[in-house]
């Protein structure tokens, strides 16, 4: 191997060999720093997310990539970059196997081993400087994209300090009155507004007198009065954007926008309001776009994370439609990226995800098998072409684009108060055949239903203090996640049809993509297989 | 971005510039061929396969890798060159969502796409030169290896052109016949053996004389009286070996070595007889050794292929122990193609996989959660550290590793000829806790047993053909080898336990690894999202 070091070395020579006057010349220092950092987290993107990005935008017969060339955005990164692989777990001899969210975002945001569930601790729950106070504290600008919620795990990781993922609203506290966070466009106002925002006419005026809409005000999850919105412009100088429209005109150096109550809309909504131009929320491209233009008039430079957040909740519920449209949510993002950077030499981007969500794959099966056909060629001796197995037609990632709505568009409309006590197969069918191109029929349906005892009870805990849970009958301990079950059940009806299986409703320990894009002998070093803290490390190397 | 051709210009330009009667002198021009390509699969071996690798080598508590600093040599081969990812389905427009490793094979051998299960052939059924043969063809020597059957799907795919990958027996005739394969180390030779080996004295004292142990002989897949072995000496001159001594003494340019009747042994047996020194069989690295000492000679260079087949076998069976010894023996073949390439610059080496086996991944559950804890950091608030979950501990990884006996050695307890229909949960039990670090009750093994009408029988179908199929219940279409179930709800009763999920008992169609080592400027093409067929194009533009 000839490393670009060593070349120049050899070059050198070759003319100082030849040329003895010169020897005042000597060759180019090496870049070992960069201006600006972008990072962007596909959350639940492990190498099987991106895999059902490319075959839809490569192979899926109207594929809306066949205008672009069939080219992702993010194989366009692929292309101009180097790719790697990353192991995300807990990390160290005291760490676990798998990752969540906030352990994950914490290690790539601080470069040290964090604990399940965290935010912004080490595993000793100390509290660790993040890659993006660090860049503060050089006077860089910073900023948080997030089409979740801004005070959701990834985003929170940055920037604030907690002992867990769910105080969300202490993580809101802290990411307004910190100071380090210059821009914020999210979702997740709900933890910003006064605990009576859904009573309280005074506070319900002054919000829609910001040109807050009242979607977006619709209830509070805070227990206190404080109004962090108002704290934000008053006491802390945030510009505020609370739809599309806003954050187009919004102005200044610092700017909070909030555009859900709690997450933004999902992949679907949003291929459906923009093919008719109905959007009122901002997209994340919107979003992106938007965070470059104000960052990048510090003149000493910026780091900014943008996330694509709800993957991973397509991942949970094993729902391959909406995560297709996420995926494609995503990478409008990471075009408009690749838009600002692809001319510039002062910049690291570092595309990933936290980990993979779901044991996502396409999969041959023995359902349907394919009809045997005469080919031509001279190496057939006389013999038909007749695989054993379904190893799935292309077709199917166009109806899997096609999908309408979500699993939980599916689930409210079987039960609009999530009562799922008493439902039948004919209601689940006619929910999926409402949303899905993929049609079954009540007695395919029917198991989508059954419940059983949660033999996992826990008195008081978040999700298992439910006594019943949706009856999933293998790898059973893998879903989590109470009634949202149903939508794994979902999942499982529509499999065979799909060429599409699931191994969990949570998070696997897969090595997940690292894309990186810079000066070539800064991003050489990502290409390999790395752990996040590690990437976490030369991400700051590079930058601080 | 800047880009070493660009470099050497800017910095011939200062030289040039610096310089005027040095007009002669010129940049070396950079590398694009090399003398030799090593290529090495792991089937089934996707990134979920490969961390499970990582995550016992880094971190198992007693890991083997602790003495070489917990590097694996894939890790090592990822530092000293650069990583990407490859699609791997069946290409094109009229392709497929998921491949087979027939297909898949003989994409990565022809860079043309492949119909499934279909070996050295086009999608249209024509016979593709593959690139052992084309580099036989310019005068360079050959080799194949693999620890399955040197007819199975991938080593056949580089010098074999049939309509089916189960025509074996027409394989191992095309790979004597050909010419084309100097060395050829694996099993299989049960289709080089006359069809009445069982029963006919003669021959069996003819195999005898050869030094072949009887166990490899012991029966014949073929239905003629050829002795393709017999034929392969007499008429084609290659040398022949038939266990680990004879290997070690051959001489010559040739050698075809059988081991195995079938399959070598498998990983935990290889362990096994590896830590008491009772190996008979030739290891996969010595096997790898051998053919690079044998292939070298040629001053033409060489096209050498390595699988490391049994890890797609342990995915099939969902046998997680298993795979993690496959993973162990694959990478003990990739630090001998290190040591032996690690100072040259004349060879290109590609790792890389046919597909993902499994859908396998550690994953997080309601089971077993953890107990709180106390942490000191200044983070906490007063809050105990307890995460919602079980997020799985490192002291697993060592459970896994000392499983043993695959699930297979399982199920011969269980009933030594396969009659499944009156089986116990005790007998389940029993056969797990012989082999399992992770031990289950009769109850927890209850379900292994049970059995169901298979509803997508399909008369005179290899595999489907039973009328009868062990009972899955989630995704069951994608359960497809009959009997071979029982493995598979094996891993359904121990997936708890293990924090171990599996989506299928066939492929997923994700991205597989790629490690490339060797000249900088080729190997920078394989670090990004690429499809076999471009590999299996680069791979030929470089050695050819």
């Amino acid at each position: 191997m000839i490393k670009p070091s060593v070349l120049m070395l050899a070059i050198s020579s070759i003319f100082l060999s030849a040329c003895n006057d010169s020897a005042a010349v000597t060759a180019a220092p090496e870049t070992t720093k960069v201006k600006n950092l972008i990072l962007m987290i596909g959350d639940g993107m492990g190498p099987q997310q991106v895999g059902l990005l490319e075959e839809y935008a490569q192979r899926a017969p109207h594929s809306i990539y066949n205008e672009k060339g069939n080219k992702t955005a993010l194989s366009i990164f692929a292309d101009a970059g180097v790719m790697g692989l990353s192991l995300n777990a807990p990390y160290g001899s005291n760490g676990s196997l798998v990752v969540d969210s906030a352990c994950s975002a914490t290690q790539l945001a601080t470069g040290v081993a964090a604990g399940s569930e965290m935010i912004g601790l080490d595993n000793q729950g100390n509290i660790v400087e993040t890659i993006l106070e660090r860049a503060k504290a050089q006077g860089k600008a910073t900023g948080l994209v997030s089409d979740t919620r801004i005070t959701h795990a990834t985003p929170a990781a940055f920037a604030a300090h907690q002992p867990h993922r769910s105080f969300e609203a202490k993580i809101a506290e802290q990411l307004i009155e910190s100071g380090n966070v210059d821009v914020m466009l999210s979702g997740g106002a709900r933890v910003f507004l006064p605990a009576d925002i859904k009573t309280n006419q005074a506070s319900r005026d002054q919000m829609a007198a910001l040109g807050m809409p009242t979607s977006v005000y619709k209830k509070s999850k805070r227990k206190d009065q404080r109004n962090l919105l108002l704290e934000a412009k008053n006491q802390h100088g945030y510009n505020l954007a609370f739809n599309k429209d806003q954050l187009a005109a919004a102005q200044g150096t610092t700017l909070l926008g909030l555009f859900a109550n709690s997450g933004m809309a999902d992949g679907i909504a949003y291929t459906a309001c923009k093919q008719d131009n109905s959007c009122t929320q901002p997209s994340l491209r919107d979003m992106t776009m938007k965070a470059l233009d104000i960052l990048s008039k510090d003149e000493d430079g910026f780091f900014l994370m943008i996330e694509g957040g709800q993957i991973d909740w397509a991942g949970h519920v094993n729902d391959a439609g909406w995560m297709l449209h996420e995926l494609i949510k995503f990478d409008e993002a990471v075009a408009a990226v690749y838009d600002w950077v692809k001319d510039r030499d002062d910049t690291l981007v570092i595309i990933t995800a936290d980990h993979e969500t779901g044991s996502f794959g396409f999969s041959y099966s023995r359902n349907n098998l394919p009809a045997s056909q005469h080919l031509t060629g001279n190496g057939m001796q006389g013999k038909e072409y007749k695989p054993n197995f379904n190893f799935g037609e292309l077709s199917q990632l166009d109806k899997l684009y096609a999908q309408s709505g979500t699993f939980y568009a599916m689930m409210d409309q079987v039960s609009a108060d999530w009562n799922f006590n008493n439902t039948t197969g004919q209601q689940w069918a006619d929910a999926i055949n409402t949303y899905s191109a993929f049609k079954v029929t009540p007695e395919q349906a029917a198991q989508i239903g059954l419940r059983e005892e949660n033999e996992y009870h826990v008195d008081g805990h978040k999700y298992l203090s439910a006594k019943e849970f949706p009856k999933v009958n293998d790898f059973k301990e893998f879903y989590v996640y109470g009634d949202e079950i149903h939508a794994n059940l979902i999942g499982r009806a529509l499999g065979a049809s799909q060429n599409i299986v699931w191994g969990t409703g949570t998070h696997t320990a897969t090595p997940v993509p690292v894309y990186a894009f810079g000066p070539k002998n800064i991003i050489q070093q990502f290409s390999t297989m790395q752990h996040h803290v590690e990437l976490s490390q030369k991400m700051a190397d590079a930058l601080l």
